[in-house]
């Protein structure tokens, strides 16, 4: 099980409510599946969740009955699909010892069938299959006495991704991971603490980005006060931002890692220009994901910049497949060609990423028959050879076409005149801030935390 | 949180799933509320549960997709109503050190409250509220080696009314609590042991009613064979099973505790006019439950039987109230009186019960404006002076009209000429067969467990 | 296209849409299939309309947008099923030059055909398929002046059933067809005039009953004045009232044809029992159209009424069937016998009619298995052997097997012990009252209008 | 009532109504309140038609019930919103002398009104409210002899815009009036002829395009065989096709009127730099529409093109509006600004029209909060001064702040530093192709075909 996710939380708020639901309208790309708000009014949470998009989930029935001041909620995309057990939608809401918990999190731990493994050998009974109902029973399973120490207990155990907010009827924690694999970041709105996975979301509701939490940090607020710690051990941990979340998944007006999406994506296409030059006479993107790093290739390279692709943005879940063959009819629906404007011409074809190269293969056919003389494929990020198993979707090693093929093999597989990647060196550079350092393992296999065998295997499985 | 409940259960059968949707179909009475299935295939337990009837729950989608051989289900009813969380949908699915179990609980639980304390003590987490959630908690907490010793473990710390069906990858265990207090019946399909609250889902599928599964009974089946075993300790407890399934919850074409209901409801009406007669014109019923016994006041009495109010069954959950003043709504949108027939008639009518005599009044209010030249209620089992704790939905003490007013009150209460209530000697008499013994605390107040007053207390907060 | 059908209407009340949803709750039986309601504020009539039951097809949110203070409202069945067309649902709302006109309508036209050809030859565009859209043509097309004379010259063309509610923005008039097939009656609430097919209608409201509309007779109400017209040349017409109406179609505690039908409904019961005498131990009916017959036939022949079938009222058209062959599903899962009841008794039961025999042999062979040692089947009616051509739901001649076979071979084919029919003048005796006249063409074949023979021909292909 | 749509047919071809359900998918930007489609089988039309995406309109129950080889669609956006009737869904399909008849629109009839009274007057009955309806009741009414006879009958009294597909048993019709508003594209796919508003529609078919259906053509397909045919009287009129398709309407990857809409859309960009040119550091659309315009801009001037403003694309109709005062929430949901991007830059942003000015200021306001130094509006069509009453949704000419504002008010107003608008001449010779004439009347208020009052007024009240 892989997921995609969004969190948002706020504190204190008139409207928690809907304003975690303007939240999750924000953070709807990061997961389209189910969608959850838990709201507590100091003395009971009360939740709402579904499977659908956040405008389906919640009526305004729904968001006039989740009354009170502070709430946590979450966005969901599970690879399992349909199939998947509503028990896993999030916020997990349990009751306890000590009361009632909610928590909302994005990420994917490397350790939670190990650690699932451990609690049930002590007793633990699980609802569902997501990591993040591990989380729950470490806490509430720790043998500290405070809720802070109980959870630094739980968190200290955990390998792998986690942003995480965790609510009870008193008090607001927002966690990032040691490593720090995705992104979490604290506003402020009228004196409100905020917390949302992207900045986007503070736009929304005209929330002021503060700074990010911090890989390791704690940050807990409890009557009113916002006091932050450190994970135990956090230290030694190796700054592993995902670096796919500006290659790919986050929304190019966010700001994550403390730098602009948009302005990062830019510079990747400028060094992917500078890398893998071309003589041609135009740069089109494959929406939406390329449109930025296209613009950046075409201004770097001075090739003019086109929309020679047009998405259909009503494509949703719900489009029937066609019974009989029609070659291709999936990437048609949602891609096509500007008529006219390819004809004779030697295009380049910016993507973020090539997966099993056969959506490329369908893209670069495409441009031919609408007439391009010349098809060169550029990719915005370098071959991706490795599965991710903290938090990103992507198939096993072996489905990944460029864990086996060389480049040349790939740019003839997907029919193109020529392909260039953008290098590891070059996406890196054009990435890091300040204090940045990053994942990268899905391109060079440098996983920051060993992947145990049973992981692996079961990743193949799904 | 009171709950009404039907359970089913089917093993190693072709259709398991489909023979559960029947039977839930034939209990739809005892819960309307939810409703759902959970199936195994030897390896997986899948399960669809969702709000609503049984028809709009299942579609031959969800049916088809429940695959596998052994099946429990479960109708619910509670009274927190609407608001109720999605989390209390059973069969309750979890997955725990030693595999799956999927449980289904009718009753509920008096030390529920205390247990769930201790084992949240211990770490223990829950989702919902159900007290059946607790006795999953207790079995998988056990020390105990095997699962049928786990299963002993935690049954013998349960306090109170629990009709329970488990099902693991491997095994289907129905279980009866040491007081008997709900039904639960054993029958047999083409060879396939089956399971139900009451045996009108027996005749719905074609199977064979075999026996009662007896109280502090445990009856296992796994690899094909079926083996019975007692709970610790259940030999002391004293046999309580509800004599309110007789007058009121069961369907009359079922059979439980050995008996028919509708012979033991006739005999309560029967009895009714041997103790309360009255000279009178007509009898006629309060349907449906009313009209059983005023079949036998009627046989008994020579007076003749008619259905003086008939009942519109197309009423259902979704019925909107009128915004203005329109008295008796309520009543009148259920039964009407059938015209001419009353008219100057002295009218005696037959309800099963009297809880805060609001709706009798408006009974016997109508009969009048109905020409009913006199109306004498008479009530099919004792006055109704304690509330249930073991599964039946009733009012707090102090909303019992018969807990705090006469007999003479209530009839002036209920405006009604006389009123007759069946004796509780002749009650318990009417129903009991070769080895029945009855809770009867509705009635007398003598709980055949002691009641811990937090419960009580809670009752009276819902 | 047959069809059942339930109306409602009220004038000049607060609430106008909302007495006209209960008015249709309470006329639910009469068609299950779709619902409307149209309402107008003196300048424009709204409605909503869709198929459902009533509880499901009206929200409160639909009956507040519904503004106004005359509505009408329309139940219906066809018999063509979840393949019908939403045109068809009526209340039928429409525009022409004089405004607006809501219609709703009760019955069949056996001359619909050949009205539509002719209004069709003419220019007319129809939607639906109903006979109901025929009606409003003619009344547009009329070359009459005033509404009135537009409408007369309408009705004088239709042969057939049409109890009519028409709505303008300015009046409200109720109709009934010359023979008075169907039933259609006035009350009264508040000094507001009411309508409704059936007066359980008037009783849930708490209207009064005032009087039939009766045959022939047009009920106009305007700016507050009601007055009476009549038919051209409907004092030539036969009275024809259903007498099925009061064998299986109305609410046994509906008054129609000035009648009760409960107290005909008995006395077909007391006379079967008369004309049918038999030895036995019980009398039980199929419920529930055999209850109150029963009831008059138990009275009469002083053999003891029981209720030795229970029937499932939770059963809906939703229930998925099953996929492998389980016999007498279909009736097991409606009626279940009550067990131990039945065991050695010599039984009589009541239904209200024959058509196939497939049913009634399922029941006889479901009381022999539950023991009955006699089974004795009597019907409430007499053998039905022609289709009705005027609003109820009846198979082609070939297969009702009452019109090619005697009664000693139906009661062998559905193998019962002895079969009786109520004779015709049996119940023609039981049914009339001082002004009473019927239709009996179902069971004498003697039509009181000509059926054509496309009429005849179309019925056998649907 | 004004109504975007798109239509779609098919003649002959196997799957039929799945190629409607794509071609309708294709085209849902042109409509997205309801959708339909109707097939024939060469005796029978069936369809299915409700309110919604075409995605949520149309399970795969529903494509397989549509058998048939012959298939008419219709996408429709009407300004009445969710009040609006169901009897306004398209296609119409009716009955009527000569059998059945679809229809689907796009459009709107200047003298619909007149058209209305007059065939109400002569006995004709409408549903619903749209002019449509009127052409169906036109058709029929004809005293012709032929159906194509009939046909042109029917079309030579209309006034307006009518883009129009006509089904009969029998034959495929597609037609467009003689001035030529709203496209209407003919194509091929697998020797079956295809019809659509737009050319995106046949590329997600694989069909290819052949030629427009031209202005006051009418293209007649029946056994196999086309055929063309003139409205009579259409030679006079005046070729008048809509230019605010080129600004807003169609899919940029579309071709109508024989011109690539990319090209033109990117054409005005040019233009409006040539006539409007501004010193900045940047030039941003806003999106979708403002994209092609403003590449066209920043080619033409230089000035690099960026993304500053991110659509949500996931935002629907269902989004619930804030309860209390979020200034600015609307705009936000669908539009946030790139941080960093702006920040102290000169910004020309470019959008396709200015309607009532309040959307133009929040965003160069939220443009201005992002940090731009200026704002530079630049508009890549005339100021709209004028209604439409050809099928595109406009306000009255007074709430066109164009209509009484010069472009310095505008400016002002917008608070904006600059703006410019493309001039009309600019605009129609970027547009212009051999033989294009257009409709410009929203801007010169040059109406092609003169406009009753009545219609202006009813507009207003709208």
């Amino acid at each position: 099980m892989k997921e995609y996710c969004g969190v948002f939380g706020i504190y204190n708020s008139p409207n928690a409510a809907y304003f975690t639901y303007l939240g999750l309208y924000a953070l709807q790309h990061r997961g389209q599946e189910s969608a959850g708000i838990a709201v507590t009014d100091g003395k009971r949470i009360t939740y709402h969740r579904d499977f659908g998009l956040v405008s389906s989930v919640f009526s305004s029935e729904h968001l006039d009955r989740l009354t009170g001041h502070t709430a946590i909620g979450h966005n969901r995309y599970s690879t399992s699909g349909a199939s998947d057990s509503p028990d896993n939608i999030q916020p997990i809401v349990v009751s306890y010892k000590h009361g009632q918990m909610a928590i909302a999190h994005n990420g994917n731990l490397v350790n939670a069938l190990e650690l699932r493994e451990k609690l049930e050998e002590e007793g633990s009974i699980f609802r569902g299959t997501s990591d993040s109902e591990v989380i729950v029973h470490l806490i509430v399973k720790s043998r500290k006495k405070r809720f802070l120490e109980k959870l630094m207990d739980a968190l200290s155990q955990l390998k792998g991704a986690y942003s995480l907010l965790v609510m009870t009827n008193k008090k607001l924690i927002a966690i990032r991971d040691p490593w720090g694999f995705r992104p979490l970041c604290m506003g402020e709105l009228n004196g409100s603490p905020v917390f949302a996975s992207e900045t986007c979301a503070f736009d929304l509701i005209g929330a002021k980005y503060v700074r990010d939490v911090e890989p390791g940090e704690v940050v807990m607020i409890e009557k009113g006060e916002m006091k932050s710690f450190r994970i135990p051990g956090s230290e030694s941990a190796r700054r592993s931002q995902c670096i796919f979340e500006f290659v790919y998944f986050a929304r190019p007006d966010s700001q994550i890692f403390g730098r602009s999406v948009y302005q990062v994506r830019k510079e990747f296409g400028r060094r992917l220009a500078r890398e893998n030059p071309v003589e041609a006479d135009i740069v089109i993107p494959v929406p939406d994901s390329g449109v930025v790093p296209a613009l950046g290739y075409s201004q770097e390279s001075g090739i003019p910049f086109e929309l020679g692709l047009i998405r259909n943005h009503y494509v949703g879940r719900t489009f029937i497949k066609p019974q009989q063959k029609m070659r291709d009819i999936g990437v048609k629906v949602k891609l096509n060609p500007v008529p006219g404007l390819l004809k004779g011409k030697r295009v380049v074809v910016i993507d973020d990423s090539i997966v099993r190269g056969t959506t490329s293969r369908k893209i670069v056919r495409m441009l031919r028959e609408a007439g391009a003389k010349e098809v060169h494929m550029r990719i915005s990020s370098p071959p991706t050879k490795w599965p991710c198993y903290f938090g990103i979707d992507t198939p096993t090693r072996e489905q990944l076409i460029a864990s086996s093929n060389t480049v040349d093999e790939i740019c003839s597989y997907i029919e193109a005149d020529s392909l260039g990647y953008l290098s590891l060196e070059g996406m890196i550079e054009a990435a890091k801030g300040s204090k940045c350092e990053f994942c990268t393992a899905c391109f060079d296999g440098d996983y920051p935390i060993e992947v145990p065998d049973s992981i692996v295997e079961q990743a193949k499985k799904e």
